[in-house]
């Protein structure tokens, strides 16, 4: 390919709707073009690379045994009817209706699909386990796309789902999709994916794992403990607080005019922020009930574990003038027996807390829950803090990252198959459900995040094994014959020996534009021929990464880049071999 | 791959809703399963395939200069309204609204998103031409999908699209194209693909072709001419008639009672269908205004022709009480003036006419149109028949036959390119539309095609390029040692020599059952090993189409597998070498 002819315009200026360099860089590189509210068309610079990503997953599938179908995008409610999931999706789940007013949802996961389509074939128990895997577009919509291919709304996906007849052979399943996942990461050349518990969410099922590729701009926390191997997602990692007695009072209904918020509170009483009781307030999808959490004042609400304790959909409350609730002023002690409570973990031990009296302008002073309230009992629905305690180790070594997930797997139990009604007959010849794994790799946020750890100001450093071109050749006087000669003979032989090239030939263009532009297309060989250079007989050739610059002589550089090349993937497949 | 382990069921019975073999045969064979009206999932085994045909198109779309790119399933509603499709398109552009009320819609092809793409890319003269294409889902929203594959409503399609400075460049790509296609479609085993001239219909444009598969079961009638090349599909066919011309009649106006089809009118008055004039009547979409189609008794309307004359959408009319026109007595004399019609060429010449007289009960005899009508001209609106005239030979040699539409081409001139505002500049420096060509496979559908033309009544005999597996390897005893031992060893003997092997060694299975579902799975190479070929030291290697059977000695087997092989592609690549 010439880059005269590579469909897609590159220029300087980081455009202005970016916030992310991965993002402004492919932009800028033009890999992409925005369509629409989080959805992007590919240039063919883009493709390429996605088209290896794919076909790094699908041999790493395939090596677990996997067998590729493909599912539709555009599937009957009534599928989703089956497994509840209409309903108890949100507005994520695109629902429409066609032309004969049947209901219709855009698929943003496969798992009906998955077992609509086996669970005639696998009814024996013999069949077990297999796994079967698609890459396939997918739709969801989010609310808020954001960071460019990072979190988008339509999107190609890896997912696959396993099926078994134990939770053991699941688990020795899992552990080899676990190491498959790694190989994949490694082969697409970011080493730097560290695996973290996750909670399941609307998934079902218990155990999950996500992969995450530590950066700034993730928009994912990881609470990781440095003492301990401990990692776990923020919505899935216990907060453990230990809060020192102190001294009991009396409990004192106090006029705390215009002290709305609980800083605003503590600060006119004078107390500390660690005694306060903080509400945060929610309602139920379904019928608006008040769900109120109570966590200690300087701890933030994890909402993910506060609605797998209520069980349904919240959402950020509405307080309206007729609701029992007086907005700045909601504590445990008086709340309305129409409201339901809950009382974080953080709260618990607190002798004497500062909290909401429910009646405008009045905040109590000296509450204690165990004394005051009836029936107390704590759960966990705060966010871990840096510093907290380590659940597994128990030392205050927590630290907080920030991850792009690039993958997931999880156990997913009998969710589906119970619901969908999925049986198969044992060895003994009863019937049983089989149990599920399922596993996700977003190919787009995965070319994406590549980007964001593998860039430089200039451009992105690809990886030799996804890079859009193993190799970019650059004459930089095409209109000097030697030069432009030299030049095609490389480029013909490079090619003819197997290898990707993409050859700057462009006529009437600066040194300058030509490095610019090959910084953005990011191949880590760049092999320039120039007239300075062909009078030394020479060709010069470095790598993306900088770690090789060399003047190697013309009869050489064949055979030279291809070691390089050969080094280059050495390079990668060495760390594979870790998760063999 | 093993039987044992691919995933999905073959079965020995017709499905009752299966009308034509290859679907019949593909369920049978456990390739798909219906997850809703028109929407499929594919198992392993056709993924093989359709993964097969993908590699095929893109490696042709490659070689044509073709850059993959990849655009949305869904689109902002605002892209259709630039091109004016949102509005002009009917129900099969599925239209729906996502969680903030924006307008979206499922692509049903991707003009609009290519031209999206480029329009900033390409804005001088240099950068032209240019292709690029995808192969990506699409949806249509089928009032009838059918014939399982072969109409569906979501499919998976290599879409192309091409800009040019001038026709002539395009039509010089469009030659490549068409050359392209035939590659791709003796690529993929299916010779007897021919081409017709079409109506492009709702993409615009003028010249277009589509690559017909010939077979009864054929949705689209195909124009022939049996003395000349002459070819298009029924849509595109110009109708020539000619009348003898006959005596001319006095008008007449006669009471027929009970007779409301043209049959029943000319039986009641002892004349010709061929001289009666038959009234169709259609609605516009837009305001309902009614439009007749007066054609000759033996001759049916051309919905397409008339559609495009009228210029807009129709649709069959609903004649109610106090509409202008009398059901089952409409003629062209004396109709209301507030109805549009159309006077067919098949009507043209003849001196006497048997016609509706507008009034209940009654129709005219000896209308003679140019006598008794003003302005009278003729359109062609009617379909050609089996033995019409050949509008390029002239002579009476038309045949009608069924075929597939399994791909097509289409010069669409500026129509997006305009409609979206897309310019470059050119040599002058003047502001130009740059001229558009698309061009379309859908892969799926060809895999169908396939099956329909390559079947016997046990199941598919695929062509060894797109095969899921070029070889099956039976073990016909693998309770016997030495039989399973002989097999497994030939069986990673030819993976190991980089064959493509389905090896059914399932225990405890009578031979007649493993050959039936090697003929539903239909690798074009079958080795047969059992106790007693083994006692003759033999396997039996039999090919699909039953072309070949010999009983061959074991050392040699490896050799003569890999040379038939050989073989079957080689008679494969000497008909694509037609075509380079």
């Amino acid at each position: 390919m010439k880059v005269a002819n590579l469909i897609g315009s590159r220029f300087k200026e980081k455009p202005a709707d970016c916030v992310i360099d991965s993002h402004a860089l492919m932009v800028r590189g033009g890999y992409m073009k925005n369509v629409g509210n989080g959805i992007f068309s590919e240039f063919p610079i883009l493709r390429r690379i996605t088209a290896k990503i794919e076909q790094i997953i699908r041999q790493e599938m395939d090596a677990v045994g996997g067998q590729e179908v493909l599912f539709p995008v555009v599937l009957p409610a009534d599928l989703w009817d089956e497994s509840g999931r209409y309903e108890s999706v949100g507005n994520e789940l695109l629902r429409f209706t066609d032309r004969s007013n049947s209901r219709l949802v855009l698929a943003m996961t496969h798992e009906e699909a998955a077992v609509h389509l086996v669970r005639e074939y696998a009814q024996s128990y013999a069949k077990y386990p297999f796994m079967i895997y698609q890459i396939q577009r997918k739709f969801r919509d989010e609310a808020r796309p954001r960071a460019g291919m990072i979190r988008v709304r339509e999107f190609t996906m890896k997912d696959a789902y396993s099926f078994h007849t134990s939770q053991e052979d699941l688990e020795r399943y899992y552990e080899k999709c676990y190491q498959a996942y790694n190989r994949i990461f490694q082969r697409a050349g970011i080493p730097d994916v560290v695996t973290v518990a996750s909670d399941s969410g609307m998934m079902g099922g218990s155990i999950s794992h996500e992969y995450m590729l530590l950066t700034p701009v993730g928009e994912d926390s990881i609470v990781l403990c440095e003492e301990c191997d401990y990692r776990a997602n923020m919505e899935a990692a216990e907060n453990k607080v230990v809060n020192e007695g102190g001294e009991l009072q009396e409990l004192e209904c106090i006029e705390t005019p215009d002290c709305k918020t609980i800083e605003a509170v503590c600060r006119f009483l004078g107390s500390a922020v660690e005694t306060s009781c903080k509400a945060v307030v929610y309602q139920k999808n379904m019928d608006d009930t008040y769900v109120v959490a109570f966590v200690r004042g300087d701890y933030e609400v994890n909402e993910t574990k506060l609605r797998n304790l209520v069980g349904e959909e919240i959402h950020p409350a509405e307080i309206t003038q007729d609701s029992p609730l007086v907005a700045g002023y909601i504590g445990p002690y008086g709340i309305s027996d129409k409201v339901e409570y809950y009382l974080d973990v953080t709260l618990q031990g607190i002798s004497s807390l500062v909290a909401g009296a429910n009646k405008e302008n009045f905040h109590y002073k000296g509450l204690n829950l165990e004394r005051d309230l009836e029936n107390v009992s704590y759960v966990d629905i705060s966010k871990i803090k840096e510093g907290g305690i380590c659940p597994h180790c128990q030392k205050h070594s927590i630290a907080i990252r920030r991850g792009i997930e690039v993958g997931n797997i999880f156990q997913l139990g009998t969710k589906y198959t119970k619901t969908m009604g999925m049986t198969y007959t044992d060895e003994n010849g009863k019937q049983q459900y089989p149990i599920m794994g399922c596993y996700g790799i977003g190919v787009g946020r995965l070319a994406a995040s590549i980007c964001e750890v593998c860039h430089d100001e200039y451009g992105p450093v690809w990886p030799i094994t996804i890079a859009p071109w193993e190799i970019q050749l650059l004459c930089l006087r095409a209109d000097d014959t030697e030069a432009k000669e030299t030049a095609d003979k490389l480029y013909a032989d490079l090619q003819n020996a197997g290898m990707e090239v993409i050859y700057d030939d462009r006529e009437g263009f600066r040194p300058g534009a030509m490095f610019s532009d090959a910084d953005l297309i990011g191949a880590p060989i760049r092999v320039v021929v120039s007239p300075r250079n062909l009078k030394e007989s020479c060709v010069e050739i470095t790598t993306r990464d900088k770690s090789v610059k060399e003047m190697v002589p013309l009869e050489n550089a064949l055979e030279y880049i291809s070691g390089l090349r050969q080094k280059l993937y050495g390079q990668i497949w060495e760390k594979v071999e870790d998760y063999r």
